[in-house]
């Protein structure tokens, strides 16, 4: 933990330089509006340690994969986020001296803050170069959440001790590469670069996606608040645009540059207009003006925050975790866009590459369910049904048929990414996660509608892949399902994972319920998906009952529990309280094959069943499961203390509840992986308003009912969630000694508090 | 199969052109001496697809790891053999227009033949190039067995229709890349490249390892038998010599070039000298002459052959195919050097890379027991224990403690090699066959002053590692061994394979009894070792006696065999026989995560144990366990079939034998698994040897005395192969109806033929 970030309610805040610390805070600190973003670089040079990174949503570049040793199913490449073109670069020196705080003498009162309310970045320092000169730099940003093609910069420049010449340079830069590169290759190629005098513009294409984007800024300058009349030398070459201009300064005297850039890809207009649009929008930005801009943007967040914020009273580094979270799941994603999904580090770091893990499916869905408009969770789910053709080759590659599906493990366009093979094949269970996001939406938003229209097609798929994977064993007379992966990654190649034997199952039933459903309801739609799919009902379903009737579930009757897998119960059994901590965390001391024949958990698995499937099981099973396996657990991923949360809230057990929630809800701030430095972990932060929502809140949705069942930790004063459920939006706030909704929208709100029924009037507040 | 390469008894010869199979041809007709070798490319330009490859024994780089992911305990670097100078080039030229097949408009009478009485190399064609002109040209080549740092080639060019001028350029290039290179990186620098009139030198660095090679040649021409006056164009530059010299040719006129080279490395001198003991050895054999060279070779081969030959008659392709694999592996390793190991391609190409697996242990110890002086296998065993500390210091990488080893699953210098976990950190049953060897070759030689003098230490090491990788399972109330990779690799992170189980206790019992006799036999080394090593003699034997007592060994009882591992019943069980055709082999056609789950074997794997340890099971046991395992069995390593001869041999399943044998013994010859293009299965080959002779021979070693108990193909009129055993050196010829042993040596054999004890004077046959 470095502990070095300021706790507020609202911001994120560095005070006094941390040059070791500057990837964290780069990554902290990262803007983005869904369409595209960036890590906090600076804007002038800086030639210290830095992750330089701008990344366009849907933008990605397939690189060439990179294994050991080959395996024949394995994805040719491995889709990586792209870094893309830089356009907050605006370089300054004075008299040949370049301001660059890695070569500065001194550097005082520094301050960085990210403005989680409004959006916005904020950096301040005054620096005394090695000539002896002192200059005072304030520099503002945002990207607009408004306006989603543009970005502004307000920079101000004050000498100190000094009258001089001063050359500022705007620019923008499109050679770039990305750090995790798998062959040290450019993934971009040049297509136009032209400098202006006020305004440059870069168009670059990425190699084989031949996705092109073009990226361009307009600037203008005040000093003493009077616009300067600009001359600039125009640099351009290759993907490198940039405005050089000469200005006299005076001591004491403030320079602004105002710069705004728009970043405008292939995605949503065709090629040949990218440059003109991009030309358009920076100069419509630079006429409308930056405090125009960045008010509309602050308007907007203000919505957001509307619909989402949770507020927790009593406790500030609480407070500043959830807000943390909220603000970079609403950057990350907006749900305009069915072909963009949430990539596990957003725009804030490049690694793993992908967009799409199955945590958009298992722990991501349910904010968006209860805080966006619906279309924003739809648009997730039509997301996998427009990649189920690809999910189906890909079955077809390791060897299934018929139409069965298994989507990939990590993706951008439909394809795997990875190349584990522990991972990429073994790792099945993600599939059911696809088919159980299908009926949390419906059961959350009611919309029947989307089986006939895109679900049901989805579910025949992974229930026919299934029925396929498992087999009779010769031994037991019962369907097994050898060599998985669970969710538990700590053990790879098991047979009979509980949690994928029992989500397989479902998948089955739930697709038969479906069927059901589609067949009376939209009979036209059952019949188009039948012939479309070859769908033999008699025969299929048949089978999926059989399988379903006769699976084994592995189980350990003296303990009353599940077993993680087959002969978990042959490990060395050692508690995580007893292991010494200077094995802690697993993952960065102990080989791997170490890890896999211990004892210890990475995240939920047997309890993820738990978790998906609450009401399968009485609170003494949960009980006896999580006091088994929750000891055994070193919740090294971090989407393992959530789903904790939420059971040990189930189960009444405080203490626990709130231990897991810290764990989760400042990973990032504190920095407890060692890893803020590559980026945020998005998906992750989902599932700490999952804690505070369904774990404290205890929200559940049942029969078509919103249902609360709230606990508040004692180091709370009071916390309140926002939920949009259906037609109404409702406030829930939870104090020591009592519970508050108040129903925002003017509808009739119902729902069930600890069981009773609570009807509120729209505009209303109940408490009690 | 591809079947292009004709049956002769002692040759491999190609007739006709095959550029398809051109690779393939050039792994079969590798050359080497032990110190040296290389592929079959040829000595004029070649255009057409090749493999080149010349190969310098524990010249290696540590090429820096390639992974998908990154684990703990992983390797840097992989330990790459090297592709080293190319000293066999020879450019012909007429008139500009260069000598190159995959140019030619017409090759005719094609013939290459590998010649392995006399460990040759021949060539010979008509070409008709482009410009109309023919030319017959007749190479003949050979890397000296005799004189370890020389090869030469006799190359000689023929005008059939026409006069004119020639250009040939004999050359040096060390300009050579692996092809497997994981970052398509140059390995070598060079250090100096020196031509002459009648000569050319060049010295190359490794990177990173610093291993500099000088490779040279010295040349001289005849026409019409008369020794040209040389003058040429002398070229170097970077790491290439060549020697341009121009000719008047005319119709009909034969022109010889002999080129003599040498290959000297800084193994074996210092990096000063290279230079000009490379001058030195190739105007040495210059001056010695290319009949006298070629003369000093066969001699030598034929000493080799006295120990080694096997001859089988009635069968051409079986005498073929025996021969062929004792030539290579006498061409691949000598024994003269400890720091050297077999290879698994030898120098016949780059791939899988190290110098050295456990096939070396389990698979080429008895050939080379059997066949070459005691020192030889020594020096095989001596190179582990001098990389005893790497093995101590890899187990550490893993957890381990006290001094435990884990030796290498591929290694050139001690340190692994290797990179998938599963083999990397799982496939430890290597461990065993090391002590194993140690054993095998006490058993055979006698020489227990190597228990004392290094074998000891080995074993401890090994031992102790076995002693900490297992645990008493809560379960059980036994020990187990979880997260394996048995020899069948088909399995992965298995727990509890018996194979595996069995050894650690059978190194942890004969290391006590090792223990037993350096006491008693040389106190003096017993106690430095225990010194040495801080053995607590007490403890630590009581506790691998109380794990050796409750081991766990998965059985079942109703077939009465042993289990695989853990649950293997629990697949599908299925035959190859049953297995459609189209999908094998599996390796090519099916995703890793089928294979796995699948209960096909790849290789012997319980069955390894019955072929190591015979004696400790009766026949009917073996029986059981043979048909129900080998049924399951797709023999996708080369290692596979040998074992199942020796066994099925000792059941008296000839016809099994007989299958098997042929599945091994013409493997590479016939391209069965489609790779020879990558070179050969040099270890495996041993596998053929050990066929044959503890097969079909039946031999063993029981208290120190040779037993015998052949059998015979029905194919095959009669078989002899030769065993040096301790003092004596023995010829035993099998025919259909009578066993005969002749006593080469000068002093008496006693051995046993199918129980009965045979007495036999120096010089005296004996038969039955």
């Amino acid at each position: 933990m470095k502990n070095y970030i300021r706790h507020d309610e609202w911001s994120i805040i560095e005070e006094g330089f941390h040059s070791d610390y500057n990837r964290i805070t780069e990554s902290l600190m990262s803007l983005g509006n869904g369409r595209f973003g960036q890590r906090a670089n600076f804007e002038e040079q800086y030639t210290g340690d830095t992750l330089q990174g701008n990344y366009v949503a849907g933008v990605y570049y397939p690189d060439k994969t990179k294994v050991g040793w080959w395996k024949i199913g394995y994805p040719e490449s491995f889709a990586k986020v792209l870094n893309s073109a830089n356009w907050v670069g605006i370089d300054v020196s004075f008299e040949g001296e370049q301001l660059d705080l890695a070569k500065a003498k001194l550097v005082d009162n520094f301050r960085r803050e990210l403005n989680m309310e409004e959006g916005w970045l904020k950096r301040s320092f005054t620096a005394r170069l090695t000539s002896g000169k002192i200059v005072r730099v304030e520099s503002l940003r945002f990207i607009s959440i408004a306006n989603d093609d543009i970005g502004a910069i307000r920079y101000s420049v004050t000498p100190v001790n000094f009258n001089g010449e001063m050359v500022v340079t705007p620019y923008v830069d499109g050679n770039v590469h990305n750090e995790d590169a798998n062959w040290e290759e450019q993934f971009w190629v040049p297509v136009k670069a032209k400098a202006k005098r006020r305004s440059g513009y870069v168009v670059c294409e990425t190699k084989k996606t031949a996705y092109q984007v073009a990226t361009g800024y307009r600037f203008g300058i005040t000093q003493d608040d009077e616009e300067v009349e600009i001359e600039s030398a125009r640099i351009d070459h290759e993907s490198y645009a940039g405005s050089e201009v000469t200005l006299k300064v005076s001591e004491g005297q403030e320079t602004v540059i105002y710069k705004y850039a728009a970043v405008i890809s292939s995605l949503n207009h065709d090629k040949e207009d990218l440059y003109d649009v991009c030309k358009e929008r920076t100069r419509d930005a630079y006429d409308t003006g930056f405090d125009a801009l960045l008010d509309e943007h602050i308007h907007t967040w203000a919505k957001k925050w509307e619909e989402s914020d949770i507020i927790i009273e009593g406790d500030v580094a609480a407070q500043q975790g959830i807000r943390f979270n909220i603000f970079h799941l609403n950057q990350t994603y907006t749900g305009e866009d069915e072909r963009l999904n949430i990539g596990p580090k957003g725009f804030t770091g490049e690694k793993y590459g992908g967009s799409t893990y199955w945590d958009t499916e298992a722990y991501c869905l349910p904010f968006y369910l209860a805080t966006a408009p619906q279309d924003v969770a739809r648009n997730l789910l039509i997301y996998r049904y427009r990649h189920l053709e690809k999910a189906i080759e890909n079955a077809q590659k390791l060897g299934f048929y018929n139409g069965a599906a298994l989507y990939p493990m990590v993706t951008m366009n439909g394809e795997e990414s990875h190349n584990e093979w522990e991972i990429t094949f073994e790792e099945i269970h993600r599939n059911g996660a696809i088919a159980y996001a299908i009926y949390n939406y419906i059961r959350f938003t009611g919309d029947y509608g989307y089986l006939a229209e895109y679900g049901l097609e989805v579910l025949i798929a992974i229930a026919r892949f299934w029925a396929q994977r498992v087999h009779l064993s010769p031994a037991r007379g019962q369907y097994v399902m050898l060599g998985v992966t669970g969710p538990n990654e700590y053990e790879n190649n098991v047979n009979n994972n509980w949690y994928t034997n029992y989500i397989a199952c479902w998948c089955m039933n739930y697709c038969k319920d479906a069927l059901d459903h589609v067949r009376d309801a939209s009979p036209e739609d059952y019949e188009r998906i039948v012939r479309k799919s070859g769908f033999d009902s008699e025969v299929e379903t048949a089978r999926w009952q059989e399988i379903c009737t006769n699976m084994y579930f592995p189980r350990d009757e003296e303990r009353g529990i599940f077993l993680q897998q087959d002969n978990y119960l042959d490990k060395e059994q050692i508690t995580v309280a007893e292991l010494d901590d200077r094995h802690k965390p697993l993952n960065q001391n102990w080989s791997w094959d170490r890890i896999l024949r211990s004892c210890f958990i990475k995240q939920a698995d047997t309890l993820q069943g738990f978790y998906f499937f609450e009401e399968h099981f009485d609170k003494e099973e949960l009980r006896r499961n999580f006091e088994f396996y929750e000891p055994r657990t070193v919740h090294e991923s971090s989407l393992s203390p959530c789903v904790h949360v939420v059971l040990a809230a189930v189960l009444g057990m405080e203490e626990k509840a709130y231990e897991m929630y810290l764990r989760t809800a400042r990973l990032d701030l504190d920095d407890y992986n060692n890893d803020t430095e590559d980026g945020l972990h998005i998906t992750s932060m989902a599932g700490t308003w999952m804690s505070v929502v369904e774990g404290f809140g205890g929200m559940r949705v049942r029969d078509g009912h919103l249902h609360l069942s709230p606990m508040i930790p004692e180091q709370w004063t009071s916390y309140s969630f926002r939920i949009g459920f259906r037609d109404t939006l409702l406030k829930v706030t939870v104090r020591q000694d009592s519970i508050a909704v108040e129903n925002l929208s003017t509808n009739l709100a119902t729902l069930f508090v600890k069981g009773e029924r609570w009807d509120i009037d729209g505009g209303e507040v109940r408490d009690q």
